[in-house]
């Protein structure tokens, strides 16, 4: 929050933060078209005349809000990775790194980007912008994912199942989306952690 | 296509299923908010006058709309099954019931179907008319996939691997929205219906 006595280019930097996250919450709870400038700025409870200070329009606002989307799911990736590396090596790991990405696919910052993703795909200008942030949060997600479980992912079986993990792990947040999956969720987790850890570890 | 001969009747039912199908299209295509009655009705080549004759507002569009791809998606996903019957059982079998569910989830139809849930997230009306036919089109995909691999569902780890492969499958489906993710996809299905497989049939 922003107090009297923080510079002034603090407190605009804490404003556009709190711009930007109330963004992500409209996103996720509203909706795409009801994202705008006037009822995220309501949101973050910033005036309407400092908001359009930020973001002339509701183009500048996605467009900065999208950006920000995506670094701080590479950050929360990247500090799970380091989380995960205090685990005990083994069937456990394995478990924490499945169930960890799975959840990251459960957050109102994955429900906001579902939102964004599906009005892109009608959307040639916002695809273009998002499609080169998607492949670079993919190879991050991928990298981090082989480096908690410990595995080598020259080996194209264990490339492809972590690939697969991922993806399991983004259909079961779409599952999430209309109805609370959270108990049927947690079982597949443990079943398909179990095969996991099997596969990447069977000789061959 | 209606003809001279044809029964008003017949012709009717033609029509509605002609705007159906476009509706299907546009969603898929345009997205949830260009799906008005009038887009539908000029893609489905249908004077105005004639769509709303069966669908007085956008609501009762989208509301038959629903109920169409639902059914729509029951009847290819037993039509799929039955067709996977007649594979060699073994592990060709269970590559060709992965392929072909993974492929289900690539269709005009599946990114109808997304529009739809991304919209109703935000729509609590929406989202209450259509959990219960999710929730019976996920029972019914997951009986067709048990009776396709030839396998016993009364096993929890076989029942949660069906699942998982659902879950699979949806998040293939979305991550094919903004791009041809064909290629990647291949490769995903095959190794997934080679861990599956083994799961399956391991001993326990």
């Amino acid at each position: 929050m922003a107090t009297p006595h923080e510079p002034k280019q603090d407190r605009s930097r804490a404003t556009r933060q709190r711009l930007l996250e109330a963004t992500i919450d409209c996103l996720a709870e509203t909706g795409w078209a009801a994202a705008t400038v006037a009822v995220v700025a309501e949101r973050a409870g910033v005036s309407r005349g400092a908001a359009q200070h930020h973001f002339p329009t509701r183009e500048d606002l996605i467009t900065a809000a999208l950006e920000y989307m995506f670094e701080t799911r590479m950050a929360q990736s990247k500090s799970e990775a380091l989380a995960l590396g205090e685990v005990a090596e083994g069937a456990g790991r394995t478990q924490a790194v499945v169930a960890s990405l799975v959840e990251s696919y459960t957050t109102p910052l994955f429900k906001a980007a579902l939102q964004v993703w599906t009005h892109a795909a009608a959307d040639p200008a916002l695809r273009e912008r998002i499609v080169p942030m998607e492949a670079r949060f993919g190879r991050i997600s991928h990298r981090m994912a082989v480096e908690a479980l410990g595995v080598d992912d020259t080996d194209p079986v264990t490339h492809h199942l972590v690939q697969a993990t991922l993806d399991l792990a983004r259909g079961l947040g779409l599952a999430d989306v209309l109805t609370d999956d959270s108990l049927r969720r947690k079982e597949i987790v443990q079943q398909w952690a179990n095969t996991l850890h099997s596969a990447l570890h069977a000789p061959r």
